[in-house]
């Protein structure tokens, strides 16, 4: 089935919901079940401080083969800060930068250049950046996924052009399996 | 079913194959040196109050000869405040974008203007100005850099149209060598 | 009619004379010397990378020595975050923590424990955590010095006692030689 | 009169308003005159940047004469940052507190110490510290008066103990008449 993309983000932002039942408080589900069993808690997984390591010092390696200095920073599944390093020489206002784009990321699950495309003005997403304490929608900013496509976390890069800033930030992500 | 575009992207993004190693952030360099020497401290170089003093003096002047009335302000290396006047009569609300201007260039390492060019709808780095506690990426915001050409600091200057607020920051920067 | 202490000290505030001189900042001093030699630049130095990389493992290593998990950071001499971990389970409460704790230990040059001492009711520096954004002035923040003494930047950890916060943090210090 | 610490800081906020009509809208007043004469404007003082200058200048020298490193802030009659100076070497975090001192100063006309003593646990101004963006409620910060006693700004400065603070900080509003 062919989506819009516009449609799509709509739909990847409903999809947490889709089953739930229409307006029905979560303990009211939970006690109606209370003597069969009780309401199930969610398995969920998390980026490991060994992963956030392995990410970085991915990004860390790209950086310094296409020859740049970056920001990188590592959120968890929470949109937490899990892991940061600032290369010598790195621009001081990326550091700012490389957690919000980790944090945007991970907080729309989805690469911050996408949102950027939706944020234009006339855009569905006209001035998102102003949300959350400050978005960054412009590449640089990439889910991180477990073996099974669970999004476990985020990075950001920041520190050079954003296409290079995409390319080291998805060599992060990509030491992640 | 087709993948939009987007959860391609984040598949391309599990192609690579990567071992997590523990605590693997790039000390792993330092840690493989660590039996023969330690790791080495940066020597830099940071803007003096006598300088600041001297690109403020310098700024001061050239705002006068051009009959304007400006709020000054020079960070050091770090973008934290090392100097700052406002002129008598100058607008209140340049207080803060002085402040700003100088530090965006500072954190950025050029000229403001040259930041806004860039954040523009459509722009690569657009609403880039939602980072670091609100940047400004008009003109009138000037790295410092000394005689070797080491960017030890930067001046922003605001109360006037954006020309004349870089020709003045220009004034002031040029004053330091 | 008794004047009260306050209004005293005001009246005293008045007793000297001066004379108010034309922009009178210091670059007097430059200005003075500006046909002999330019104002000269700051000779500074500042954590690398690498060192940054080498605290934050050695603090991770004394942290799993105690058995605790730890937020640590590491600023640099401009009190600008340049390295930081989170250990897997550590608080979420303490990524804030673990920086503001670097930062104000930089922020003053001194254990942030020690400044704690002196903001206490009564004592010389109460609420001095509304000042920066927000201090943190408990154990767990140490200043990082470079082999001549120079500060070079400070290492925050947070996450369990402050008294086990400051060994933690002292480790990492202790590591940069 | 004897009148007691207490009671004075009241009676002094109070003083601006002791000859104003009892809840009366200055509206009221001036449409009631109209047919006779327009409401009358307030005739003010506001420190000039050469006097911010000369405080500033005699701090430094203060500052220096004790042997001392400061930060040292001046803001006009309005509370709006006037001038700036930090010396070599002076603490980062005295950024933010010298120019909340001369803030907290001009916000209620009168030294930060004074405040302080009243804002302690128990104390009628308990947590003041908490209005205002953050207040700096220990000594540091001197009101600025003209010759005719009008109070036209406010010196803050951070540094060292806060009596020296207070030292710098007098010497600097004294050079005002």
């Amino acid at each position: 089935m062919h989506r819009s993309k516009l449609l799509l983000v709509g739909g990847m932002l409903l999809g947490a919901a889709a089953t739930a039942v229409y307006v029905n408080l979560p303990e009211t589900n939970a006690m109606a079940q209370a003597s069969a069993k009780p309401a199930e808690v969610i398995s969920s997984k998390d980026i490991s401080l060994d992963q956030a390591g392995a990410a970085v010092k991915a990004a860390v390696e790209k950086s310094k083969e296409i020859n740049t200095k970056m920001d990188i920073a590592v959120v968890d599944a929470g949109g937490n800060l899990k892991a940061f390093v600032r290369m010598d020489g790195a621009w001081l206002g990326s550091i700012d930068i490389a957690q919000k784009k980790a944090r945007t990321a991970r907080y729309f699950d989805m690469n911050t250049g996408e949102i950027g495309k939706l944020s234009q003005p006339g855009g569905p997403l006209y001035n998102i950046e102003h949300s959350n304490g400050g978005l960054i929608t412009f590449p640089g900013g990439v889910p991180i996924k477990a073996a099974d496509g669970t999004i476990i976390g985020a990075i950001g890069v920041s520190g050079s052009t954003v296409e290079n800033d995409h390319t080291v930030a998805a060599a992060g992500a990509a030491a992640i399996k």
